[in-house]
């Protein structure tokens, strides 16, 4: 044990000093660690819009315009053809520069001239540029082409940029991201790495029923949000690439919301989202997030205020205090006591204490807690009652037309595949209620909880919801055992039938109809 | 079929014709139009509160204000009794045109110059102003009482304006919004001019169960968004007026949105909604749609960059481009290769060529096209299954508590009726679930597809709540089916009691009846 | 019946006098009216989070810092521990009260000048400041110690404000609030106060199914919105207190969401809250509210417009007009007549005539009420359904695993415990539709109507999914009834049964029983 957690920390640190030391090891390592189509590849095939999803893979180059075309070229064409991402180029730092390099001393951006000195320091280091040169402008060559690159084929060079085009530059930033890659789960919850936005497109192509589904377009959906290890601009939009966008909430929303994962509905509801809305003319998002209680103006956090922080420093890995990691387990549960995640609650604590007191924010996070394990229980004893009927084979369509469904997935009761396929009695209504109790219903009261939203955990989602599903499956079971234990009580109840004044007409109306039964016979 | 052809295209340049070169015929054009209460005028009354949605059916001036009423007492009075509107006008343009008439040519307004010109121009024409007079303001009395009156009956003369009152100055508008009109389905998949805000009311007053509802008072919430054909304060909200307001994507929201066309929320939570959300403080909705991304500064798009946009030019005619049209079938689905559909898609991949590279944009649309059909084939095997269910008479209470829609609706399982009106039976458990499949998720599943929202079409909505709906709808089917069966099979099961505890009785039982029946059958 | 009238007139009269004349009595009936935890106190135990909801009676300081403390020493060592309440304070007015002062009399906060004045006066009444002397700034200590303490025990002295805090400078808006105390209901459909801001905690304390929860984690989320009678912060969020805060709609969005009480949403898409969201970046939100719509140059109204009017005055009683009090019922919906419902309806009228003309105010308004009766009837006719179900013995389980809730929660079919507990089969399915139905589409329909949003009352929220839920209960009604006479059917049908090869056995097995039947009979 000490053994591994040794030879970890030594990757761990080698990773550290490859970031400080060699953009190229980063890059290279990000390569090689890229799953491409992942462990189920030969289950399915790309389809023509996963190109933009995963361009490393996937991209070729259109062609429609032929031979080769200079740095100029691209805006001028461009402008007349798609008018709206040049303008967008154009309006953002990329498309001048000197706009960072002339900003005064005392403006809140001028951050910026730090960080532009260090991507030309990286560049120089990558012989991307000469010592002592500057960087005019970022243009679309440069991403699409190559850094530096005066002219190229258009239909056989142009590129869409991924994480690594952008990291060239961005080193630092690049290296933060990479580095979600090295969280460990002390009792391996969650596989290396996961759950981050590091590993989420590996963690897209190795869910089994998304690789199995028939319906591509339906799956490349999954793609639009999972893609965060491909891409940047996630975060920062294209063709603005605005750090200031990527420090709103709204910047997580499309990602962050909804049956799994209503992170954006609970803090907007919350009252760090309220007051978010109520002051949000007033604060100002240029200013780095270190800055952002002090000059920046923010009364309320931001997704970004409390997520990039750990420790009191800022940066791109988002995962330095995962405790519950996106689905509360039983395997979780037991180990919160653990040191592991003993110190990501104190990280926490420190997270919430820019605001709030230290008590009241170990407070809050121990009964965030005690309330997700409240759900956990109800939602594990509802699994138990789902499995037994399985197991009893008294599933709706069980035994007459449960289809398997299609590989790689492995058939289960209440499986998270029947969120997205169904055939036949495949899944029956119960096991489809309890998919939703331990996805839905169960995740969000732990979101709702930890994003302070009151409707969120008690009420309109998470712990009502919750119990309307545990009722709907206890009110199955009764009816699934009492179908098959009926026809056995029947004759026992025929026999016994209560009211005395029935038997009388009961046994001559049995015995008259077996007379006519057999009369019918002949 | 050609002549047909060649008769609605003469038809079309006479409307387009007369549009250009005379209002009142125009406006004669669309008073014919109009369906007043509509095909099934018979079945219902107007309740007091439709006087607002449709006035010129309905309205009749209060009796509270008699006599004559002079035009600088309107507001005289009114900044009394109603001081809100009277605000809103008087910050609005109409109360002061001088305001337009003195903007600097640089302004991104100044093209409201041109436009009020054109209102003028149009005014003389009509006989409403003198050649070379000027408009000094619209006031009240303009609008509600006759464009350039002195003095009105305020019980007696006064209206509320309908689109043509607004479309006397705004011509160009009108002619626009009414050129909708013009819509002509290939396979008759919509009737005339459907589905589209300029017969949004006929499409109201011709649901039959909007007018068979007893509860007068719900089914004019319908009227709430369904009356674009009357008035034009449904996106200029009196008494602003605002164009700057109704480029904004929260103009449309309180009609698109909700269980059947949920585009605000798709918007909002797609990329072109998040970047809204975050850039819009720096974006100018003063300046006319065809500047926005210029001039505007705009960096995603609004419901109306796309909306209002046909082959480069923008205007108030909307369906331009529908393909879908509200409501995927299979008569559309069926003819997706008809020139018909192949034109409005290429033009859709010019719209989206505004910011995207015109690959891109095919491929997408294409994407969302397969991904609609998937959904679907899934919608319409349960249809069938429900279809079948209701010709064996299957349906829970069908036989012996299932009333009749009240007319004009016909009965049908799984109809549009069974989401507004409910008795005994009627609808059974399962035609609602199905109901709410075509209706609902099949909807949103093509809307989340079609605005780019992941989350819309994948998961929170679209195709795991369609395969939710499937699961249950399969779920009744082998219940309802097996519930015959099942009597079948209790003999059997008698037969075959597995408690040896009863076997005893049971075979003595039989023993001795069988031999008291042998003996009498002898 | 005149008699109590004019008692309670005179409490009331009495109540109004005291808030003019006496801040400590005030006070005093404030703490005495208290409810602390309330008439189910013997079932549940505080956890530790409480102590901040309910500071009052649950509040203790920490002992992490002892010993004394100065006025100056508070910020100088939290700037450090919780930089970001301490900014949030430095940037309110409380921080610098001459910001107030210097305020130029055109400035359209410059009636806050007018309210300091009165706060100051207030506090010479109660010997807490000297006659002549001015407040110079509202500390951390004035408000967590004592006001215009120099000095306090840390681990002793230390409390969180509750409203009489606040009230002991605030008291003019303080009495306001508190006069909510004072509503009676004619037929007492709810208690004396309720419902209202000033008694809410006393209604989350005496909620049965509250106080018995074993989950208290959960349970104390219903703290975090019923606090309002213990503390100002729910809608003046520390430490910013800002009254341009507490005007906006957002500032009600954490508790008036969600699934019983969505007045937000319906809020955000009706018209007027779209024309908030395009047209807010315009209003003023410093001004009071008596001049939002001519300085604030709001052209829509905001929640609070309306909710802090009555006859044209603004104050913090925000429920002299509220009619059908959160939950329509059949107490309520058969006195619309009395003239206590008649004159808040007038009320109403006039707060909608400050945009609308009267007609159309009041035609609105009795739309909405025969909108929210239409509701009930369908709910009432579900009631019974559900309680014959439960009278007759037949709903899933009940005589078999129908635990008994937990005290001091009395067991009922579709009871509102049965939202936030369950066990076995105690809800059934059918008991937890109708109580949805109740507590949610029910309310949603009359919330959505009342706030003018179309889809909130026909289609997505209220008319529609309360249709679906009577279907529900009364396809489940159908089923269990025939559960019920499937048994007697069965007799007749194995008569018929058509299988010939089943007779002869089938026809000795009946008559075997019938003997068996007859025999015991004897």
């Amino acid at each position: 044990m000490q053994a591994r957690l040794f030879l970890f920390l030594s990757a761990f640190l080698a990773f550290a000093a490859d970031a400080a030391t060699d953009p190229r090891a980063l890059i290279e390592r990000y390569q090689h660690d890229h799953p491409g189509k992942g462990k189920f590849a030969e289950h399915w095939q790309p389809i023509p819009i996963q190109r933009y999803w995963n361009p490393r893979n996937f991209y070729r180059p259109p062609k429609t315009v032929r031979g080769e075309v200079g740095r100029d070229q691209c805006v001028a064409c461009h402008e007349g053809v798609t008018p709206g991402f040049v303008r967008a180029w154009r309006d953002s730092t990329h498309a001048n520069l000197d706009r960072i390099r002339t900003l005064p001393d005392d403006d809140v951006r001028a951050y910026k001239k730090t960080l532009l000195a260090e991507v030309e320091a990286d560049l120089v280091r990558q012989g991307l540029l000469e010592a002592g040169e500057h960087l005019a402008q970022v243009g679309c060559i440069d991403c699409h082409g190559g850094i530096g690159k005066d002219k190229i084929r258009h239909d056989r060079d142009l590129r869409m940029p991924d994480r690594s085009v952008c990291g060239t530059c961005h080193v630092r930033q690049f290296a933060e991201a990479e580095s979600e890659k090295a969280q460990t789960w002390p009792q391996n919850q969650w596989p290396q790495g996961h759950p981050s936005h590091a590993v989420d497109w590996k963690a897209n192509v190795e869910t089994a029923v998304w690789a199995a589904m028939a319906e591509r377009e339906i799956a490349q959906g999954c793609d639009m949000c999972h893609y965060q290890q491909n891409k940047c601009d996630g975060c920062h939009t294209r063709h603005s690439f605005s750090a200031a966008e990527a420090r709103r909430p709204e910047a997580c929303a499309t990602c962050h919301n909804g049956v799994d994962h209503n992170e954006f509905e609970n803090y907007l509801l919350s009252k760090h989202g309220t007051v978010y809305q109520t002051h949000k003319d007033r604060w100002n998002f240029e200013v780095p997030l270190k800055e952002a209680l002090t000059r920046g103006g923010y009364t309320a956090p931001t997704c970004q205020l409390c997520h990039f922080e750990y420790r009191g420093r800022f940066g791109h890995n988002l995962v330095r205090k995962v405790r519950w990691g996106f689905n509360p387990t039983p395997a979780i549960a037991d180990n919160l006591d653990h040191p592991w995640f003993r110190k990501r609650l104190d990280a926490w604590v420190g997270t919430c204490s820019q605001c709030h007191s230290p008590r009241f924010a170990r407070t809050w996070l121990e009964t965030a807690d005690r309330g997700i394990l409240a759900g956990l229980k109800v939602e594990q004893e509802a699994k138990r009652v789902v499995q037994k009927l399985y197991d009893d084979g008294l599933l709706v369509g069980q035994k007459r037309d449960r289809p398997r469904p299609p590989a790689p997935v492995q058939d289960a009761p209440g499986g998270f595949f029947q969120l997205f396929w169904a055939r036949g009695n495949n899944p029956s209504r119960v096991e489809r209620i309890y998919a939703e109790m331990w996805e839905h219903d169960l995740i969000k009261l732990y979101k709702g909880l930890v994003h302070a939203n009151p409707g969120g955990f008690t009420y309109s989602e998470g712990w009502s919801p919750l119990l309307r599903d545990y009722a709907e499956i206890m009110d199955e079971n009764t009816r699934l055992r009492e179908g098959g234990g009926a026809r056995r009580a029947a004759l026992a109840e025929i026999v016994n039938l209560a009211g005395a004044d029935l038997r009388l007409p009961l046994g001559l109306a049995l015995v008259a109809g077996g007379l006519v039964v057999l009369g019918r016979r002949r």
